[in-house]
């Protein structure tokens, strides 16, 4: 079909959810090892990423935002045999790097980034295992000083173990990055990388309080 | 640009390459530590993939067949300061398993599976670095005994280090798997996946002696 469907994504890293659920903000209560309704979690969420420019350098930034992550309903109502789907379909992250200048990250709509909570296959004989989540992110990184907005073509896998409640609130969590995840110029995007991503580490914060829709 | 180009992928995960360029077979003579002219290099290839289908079990398979690649012209003449860009354009892997019967791997013609060869950043400072390659790809395993024909949709990342000839002929690499990659059904491909890749070790051959074309 030529005909483009609005804020269809070209890539979809995994199944699309239906994002008809609840919408839950601060407070809510989260029961651990067990598995919750379908809904979507407005979270904060903070990261520490490595960039590496060539010939530029390499720099470590700060950054603090949101994210709001559907989620399925259960695979079953069992903590150690369930699978929780999930879409990441917000994120803003703002961080500020001395030479870098500010730095905005959001996700790249041309994907749909997507995930899953599962037990890891060697904890699967366990009665009350802690559970793994793993997300494929596209993201977009605008670097307003140098001019410069930054995508990747190959998903920045974000990973989560040792999960004990869903959403895994609070958790640390690893960009499984081998060595460097090349980033392209989204002006000159069928051209050599730019620059890298070299390390990432995150942290999932707790739910957001409502603010009011302007 | 509405119109479909012939071949042309939707998914690229990094810079197309031309392709009119010498086709390498048996013999060649590969230089160490020198940046070669582009080419497109005919080479064997080995692997061993572990597949994990939940509720049925876990699958070892080793893997024999072949690989063309496609090699940019190096950006220096230099062996510690050049990149090279290179294309995966055609991949032939035969495996037998005996539970899960034959099993075809071959290239995901949907995605360009891309990839580069360059000098490690913490190498930069030697003056005869190794190298590293990484290459991420997208590719269909086919399984025709289960009647199953599965792809992934985050891309196999496949790297090889301590690179000191152009193409890294004879050395072993790597799939970088964090725990699970997912596979999902060609026929029901927006569903949740069916299988996951859960390990994979491989070795680049030598180059191939050329067959007449029928």
């Amino acid at each position: 079909m030529a005909t483009a469907v609005k804020n269809e994504p070209r890539i979809k890293y995994g199944p699309q959810l239906d994002t008809n659920v609840p919408d839950l903000f601060d407070p809510q209560t989260v029961t651990p090892y067990t598995p919750p309704p379908a809904g979507i979690d407005n979270l904060g969420i903070t990261s520490v990423d490595t960039f590496k420019v060539p010939g530029v350098g390499e720099f470590t930034v700060e950054f603090n935002g949101h994210v709001r992550v559907v989620r399925s309903k259960p695979t079953t109502d069992e903590w150690a045999t369930t699978e929780v789907y999930t879409n990441l379909i917000e994120l803003h992250m703002h961080g500020e790097s001395p030479e870098l200048g500010p730095i905005d990250v959001t996700l790249n709509h041309e994907c749909l980034s997507t995930g899953m909570i599962r037990t890891p296959f060697d904890a699967e004989s366990e009665s009350q295992p802690a559970k793994a989540c793993r997300m494929a992110v596209g993201a977009v990184f605008e670097l307003p000083k140098l001019g410069l907005k930054l995508f990747n073509k190959e998903p920045v896998l974000l990973t989560i173990d040792d999960v004990r409640s869903i959403p895994p609130a609070g958790n640390p969590g690893k960009g499984q990055i081998y060595q460097m995840l090349p980033l392209y110029d989204v002006e000159n995007a069928e051209a050599e990388p730019v620059a890298f991503l070299t390390s990432l580490s995150f942290r999932m914060g707790t739910y957001l309080t409502e603010t009011p829709q302007p």
